[in-house]
């Protein structure tokens, strides 16, 4: 044991990696713009993609904390109640997806006071990869008219390092064009968006190694972390340490960007093919692997966010 | 101080009363089949009241644990933002509301697996008066797609006791006829509806005593409490001693049974008349206290739930 305590540091294989913290509040938000049309032209075909809130309101919903596991953990496939043609069933989702999101923890709380955007680093503390694990199915059968619920809360993967925004400070970016200009309480004098690289990739339990299915980066959101944070607590609501913000989906514009399966298979009608075996993929299968990863480059050193695995398992 | 220690029983004005537990979850049902309808009404007058999945699916969705509060605690105006005919403001509500809730509170953790609703009362402990304060302007801008947030997130007012489930097994009913039959996972053997009578009563600063606005009870509940634990724990998610679970509005099927400003004063187009004053209300005024009590009434004995009050102070 006294050798143990003497060791400056230890090999990844050696230790547990557990969760940073355990949230009292889970908040997803929808700030993806790319992920928040495809959406709106999927669904609502008739319609402009995005609805007539998306560029005023950083639109977000309240999610389940109990639920938010550590990375490597196993993913059972939920049941749930779906809508299979003319008949409502209760039966294990077939359409089980990830979604390739960043979350930031809270390190002070607000005592109710409203937060402006160049305040965010004074609350927020660090960043963490989040795979939103949701099955559509049950999802589009709920969601109307409050939003949705177990689709969604049966778990939330983070990764196991919370990366601090001091060692991010090189990588704040100016982020898109925002029009109509945002209201003032959601109005920054200093750039909040962050230059991260994200990939996705999938491993059937067929193959010997993942294969990339997505590229993406934060920079393809249209509200910054500094601004979602500024609306929640424009309400007064209390942000308490440890409260866990995500980001909502982050697709880049183009194919091979796309931070879900609903969108990479474009709703289950383009499957992905997986090179290595020929199998090809809608939604995920059980013993499907999903691996987000996540570095900001600097010129000669790397930041890494490590990663958020899980591995698909048969409803119990 | 010794004196104090030998006393059996404490005037209620010697005593401040707390929060009887802190959720971590709060979760906010929508089983109250008028008020579910009389939405609709209101704000689809083109379709049917009932959305399709209504009398399939437990509707419900997660609320914001941080801001549950004790009766007694002031409840300040929030700000947020709406649409003001072509506008978009960040101002205080002009639409703020209550919302007539039971809730009941988790005593023993599920550890992911499902719950029948025959085992209700193994796991929920006992239930409170929930004033689930609403600001009706906010969420008619934010709740598409993801459902209400920041229009629901300020405050919460709960009564101070947890009344068990011991107590009020005399008060066991059958709900009123559920069709189509419920999926099997939502069926019961026994009777788990509750015979509970609820008042709200609405006092202007200008009136010396309050005036009852709205008599209901728990019997209005389409889906059962015990159906709504089941239907959380149906996708395996973690329930955990001290979640709060709330019913959704419970309104009565006539006028003067509604359980929201919303629907009493019909989105504003029938205001409601406060008889000592002569003052009219559509939806709730700075000044203006809401109470909600709630008893069953047994056979020469009364089991009271005390009461949720809150009164409403302008913005900050």
């Amino acid at each position: 044991v006294r050798q143990q305590v003497r060791k400056a540091s230890f090999a990844i294989e050696e230790v547990q990696l557990t969760l940073p913290v355990s949230p009292r509040a889970f908040v997803d938000f929808y700030s993806g713009i790319h992920h928040a049309s495809n959406v709106g032209r999927m669904f609502r075909p008739e319609q402009a993609p995005l609805l007539p809130n998306y560029r005023h309101v950083p639109i977000g919903y309240n999610g389940r904390a109990s639920t938010v596991f550590v990375s490597g953990t196993d993913i059972k496939r939920p049941r749930g109640q779906q809508k299979r043609g003319e008949n409502v069933v209760f039966e294990p989702s077939r359409e089980l997806d990830f979604e390739l999101e960043m979350g930031f923890y809270i390190g002070r709380t607000s005592e109710g006071r409203g937060i402006e955007p160049d305040e965010f680093t004074e609350y927020a503390a660090g960043m963490v990869i989040v795979n939103d694990w949701s099955a559509r199915d049950i999802q589009r059968w709920e969601y109307q008219p409050l939003g949705p619920f177990l689709a969604k809360s049966f778990a939330t993967s983070v990764s196991p390092y919370i990366v601090s925004f001091d060692a991010l400070e090189p990588f704040r970016i100016e982020g898109m064009p925002q029009d109509p200009e945002p209201l003032p309480y959601l109005q920054a004098t200093q750039p909040w968006h962050y230059d991260i690289e994200l990939e996705v990739s999938l491993k059937t339990d067929k193959m010997t190694k993942p294969q990339v299915i997505c590229r993406s980066n934060t920079k393809h959101l249209y509200w910054s972390m500094a601004q979602q944070l500024a609306h929640q607590a424009s309400n007064g609501t209390i942000i308490e340490p440890g409260d866990l913000y995500a980001t909502g989906t982050i697709s880049g514009p183009e194919e091979g960007q796309f931070g879900s399966m609903l969108e990479a298979s474009w709703k289950g009608e383009k499957p992905l093919l997986m090179e290595e075996t020929g199998e090809t993929r809608t939604f995920l299968e059980d013993g499907d692997t999903v691996a987000m990863t996540a570095w900001a480059q600097g010129e000669g050193y790397t930041i890494g966010f490590g990663e958020v695995i899980g591995t698909v398992h048969p409803a119990g």
